[in-house]
């Protein structure tokens, strides 16, 4: 049996706004909601926009992190978001960037962060 | 066939040191490190310590990012780097901050991130 300290959701966002994805004002006021609208508490956020195109983008939140990186003519971006504790879902924060992005298609894992091994025995205690 | 616009390693890194991991400034200059020991470009770095431990931090580079989130009474490190391209080795970051954090054992996996499908015909041409 085992439990886990985080969960990281990885996002594949297709199809996008090109005008959302260039806009470095857009994109962090999206993730600063984003990281807002599950609870989260932020702590810093940092935006960088590349030339000619291109933002990339983190969120520090108390409960780990949001990350961006777009990709404004291919219409995609790589969105990921870690979080600690059973009170943000970071599935939330997923489909609110997505939304918000207006995607054709969103594709997401899961992983499991922080894996701890519980032994049989202390779990029967 | 397929190829991908990024490669995004996420280890987990265990064994460490409490001292190392519950510093701010010693895993602060150890992520940007990791960085330019890669050859990548930092654009952006900034870094959160808790209360009472645990550090939080993101180097966002040219090529994406590298994030850190430390459990110091744990001994763990949850350590994530993207990269774009071809000029940097994600792997080496890794096995740079796991030696800087005097890491008992790291395990990680790489996701390929942004996928783009190639048509066959398209690849035959």
């Amino acid at each position: 049996m085992s439990n886990s300290l985080g969960r990281h959701v990885l996002a594949e966002i297709h199809g996008c706004s090109f005008d959302v994805l260039n806009d470095r004002e857009k994109v962090e006021a999206i993730m600063v909601n984003a990281a807002l609208e599950t609870g989260a508490e932020v702590r810093e956020v940092v935006f960088h926009k590349f030339s000619p195109q291109g933002i990339s983008g983190v969120v520090v939140i108390s409960e780990s992190h949001l990350a961006i990186h777009t990709w404004p003519e291919l219409g995609y971006a790589a969105f990921d978001v870690f979080t600690c504790g059973d009170r943000v879902n970071p599935w939330d924060a997923c489909n609110y960037v997505s939304e918000k992005f207006q995607a054709g298609h969103m594709t997401a894992r899961e992983v499991k962060r922080g894996t701890i091994e519980v032994s049989k025995e202390a779990v029967n205690l």
